[in-house]
């Protein structure tokens, strides 16, 4: 379970209380108080194997005998439901080898029922990896951006996916879509975001003549490259590099930086409170 | 010397050839190509003890004989001259301890004349390492902003300053100013730039809600903040900090950065072309 | 309170409980379970402003109602009580300046009664910042150690001393003074422990043609730089670098270090169990 | 051509001079002076399109006309015979798939004609990549170590393969072999070497309860991780990390390591001297 709410005394006790009253072992707890905010954030993991309440009950008891009283926003998760993520991507490779490489290791818990593209060009990986890919072309004006969005949202749902990878992929979500997957549609920038928003950021980071470039990973809200931020790193460049180099040195950071972002979602970690995410470890 | 010029066949060949005939032994010699400025930048260092051109001429020969067949910048530095520099702060010691310390443990061939400040808070720190300390007010709607420049202008060229290190100086540097130290006046500015330009970046910083941090040291133009950079460096954050533990943290980053940049400034390692630098090491 | 036990249920809620119900207002509470050693480490704070049971009793309350119970380790602190820290120097400024700049800038809630050395080199910077400087020299056959040691535990005892820094102090600790400040003597090492143990580190990292290099504080226990480690860091270097070099750019290590140690050592946010630590933030 | 001799006068002066004199249009050139070894380190790439000297006789002619004179090593590399590769992998698969999708996406000038193991675990990441995959099983007691060595080496031979990447193979590699490729086999070490070296390094790092991880790529030598180290980087860690977690966060760190050193080997970016790798970049 993942909650947060106004911060006030009591309220972990009663949390821990009403799991251990109805026998439910806690296997993890951790809370964190945003002082400035005035808010406690809260995940709490227990075992259901002897606990008294229907599992399909749960969430009904929680919100009326705790939730109300505190005001609190929270969201149970069991842990033998398996996620479903779908991997946009468009010509690059690198991040969803990546993705794919830990979802073949077994290092996820998760489904991948589809691969999304707008170009052919890695329809091979899907092959390789034995995963559904699709192909919505989006024309070169945009015109028929409404349309695939829908298609792609029938598609999703039809799929069951509960959460979306932009594994570089080059096109601008739409609103419908970022409505029907609020903060669960992850993204990669390859910036070290707020510098460099938009296109081309390694050519921004060249003509700037930074020493250090990095790379964004963050949830896709309205506003472009301002989502909640997951994860970021950097790397140390030199005047030697050349905006070509900066992109070869940007893969190893996007892709890695990008599967630290899916692997804190997957294991439900993240809580995300006005544009900010607080991320449990 | 240090010089740049377009990149052409014989170049290093000529320069190396006109040290080595006249009896000059070469102890540094590091050249880079930007390859897409096509421009060659070269450090090079050699020992005058034998050397045939009389110290004084040096300039003239090498400009008459080489500089100009290149269409070459180039800059001749002598390492017993030791740069004078002047230390200007406001009321946070971090930076400028950091600077003293090093100062007083010989870890730098330079010369500190002066320190100026726009209050007196900080006067003990001259006075506990035998430094003078001016103190030029600023008005609030900086009115008396040129006269104070004239001032401190004065006091630099009396103590025959070569260059500025600004430790956390939080005025703006007027146009005369900089444009009397070109490339001469070294910033540290509280943020990964171009990330959170201007006032308050470390709660710009935690609005926007980023895992990481930094600082930016870079010469100072007419443009605020947007000089060329010399070094940055990150650290990692979370969740957990607020505005106050990011200055803290803050600190820590802009003391050292600042003083890798003075580093390499003392050592004449930094050359600059078109708001990018090439820092040699 | 600082306090770790085995893991059992209901410990947290007892502490708490103890200290609601006696009118304490919780400020800080941070708990971690070690799954390994099956152990609860635990840090809270609360106003004691409207708590009944006075002061100089919480902590025989604490042993009768709740650590016999549990077979817990506790410490209790009062935030007003200020650590007193004595640093020990030879003969290289760069930790003692960086130790003392945050002391006079206000960033540490410590008291420095005393500098120890064993050598004169560095008096006048006890003079800088108005900190008496004692020396006790150290024969080279170390013939004189017990004699320093027992001169030194009395100046400690007398200025009552909680606890010491190690600034690149360049001689062996005695046991004694170990016994006396268990836990509480910081030294920092200037290497990546336990890589480059022992003597000439830098000359080890060159030899070995290491890419990085870093530097490691930790409490001092009677084994040679193996005692519980508070925080290391690392910076990147290259073949460029002559063991020269890497001295230079670790002192930069070093003294960050040292000092984000002696941070986490004041706050009172680092717990020690089997040479690991637990560090809170 | 990368080259390393004595340090001299006159040596980069002769070796420009042969090239361009004989019509070879310079398109790189770095060189460095290790000045305690007094050694000249340099890497020179050319133009061969309007080149006097017929390809097969240059490596003779730089012998006689340059290499005698100044004590040359050096070596000729022609940027069209691209390197021949072989993998190595035991059970783990992210550096392999880390490697192959580098190969895939075109990021190097290689070619891979084979993958060897001692199990068949990954077989189905050869199929992947349509990439032989040869299994030659190790006895547990190593009784037929010697005949798997040469039965290896005869594939290696016929597979006409120039260099060899251990991604995480679980062997250790014997003499013969190591002798075969001198600076030509690149393991990957899951630590910050000289730390922990030998079996279960995550395990050991947990123990020691170091604050930050790291991994460490090198050059195969007789004596067990103790070869020239290429790339090395680190992670940070704390006290909630269990042995397991270290090795999650290992994993990207080791492929990330071993693909950069991977990376400046097949760029001809290397040179060794005692131990010691110069990595021109």
């Amino acid at each position: 379970m993942l909650l947060h709410c106004p911060d006030r005394q009591g309220i972990i006790n009663d949390v821990t209380r009403f799991i251990t009253d109805n026998r439910g072992n806690i296997v993890y707890l951790d809370q964190y108080v945003d002082t400035i905010e005035s808010r406690l954030f809260m995940r709490i993991e227990w075992d259901l194997e002897a606990f008294l309440i229907p599992r399909d009950s749960i969430e009904e008891y929680i919100r009326t005998m705790i939730a109300r009283k505190y005001e609190m926003e929270f969201k149970i998760y069991f842990s033998d439901v398996r996620p479903r993520m779908a991997i946009f991507v468009s010509k690059m490779s690198h991040c969803i080898y990546d993705l794919l490489a830990r979802y073949k290791a077994g290092e996820w818990d998760v489904d991948i029922p589809c691969i999304v593209s707008n170009h052919e060009d890695l329809r091979f990986i899907g092959e390789q990896f034995d995963i559904p890919y699709y192909v919505f072309p989006v024309e070169k004006d945009h015109s028929n951006a409404a349309e695939v969005e829908k298609a792609e949202m029938e598609l999703l749902a039809r799929e069951n996916v509960s959460f979306i990878v932009l594994a570089r992929y080059m096109q601008i979500i739409g609103d419908n879509m970022i409505a029907a997957y609020p903060n669960h549609i992850i993204n990669i920038h390859h910036s070290f975001l707020p510098a460099f928003i938009g296109a081309k950021p390694y050519h921004q980071a060249y003509q700037r003549g930074v020493k250090i470039i990095g790379a964004t990973s963050h949830y896709v809200t309205a506003e472009l490259d301002a989502g909640p931020i997951i994860e970021q790193d950097v790397v140390r460049i030199s005047h030697k590099d050349t905006p070509e180099s900066l992109v070869g040195k940007g893969r190893d950071l996007e892709k890695i930086v990008l599967s630290r972002a899916v692997t804190k979602h997957i294991e439900r970690k993240i809580l995300t409170y006005k544009n900010r995410t607080v991320i449990f470890n």
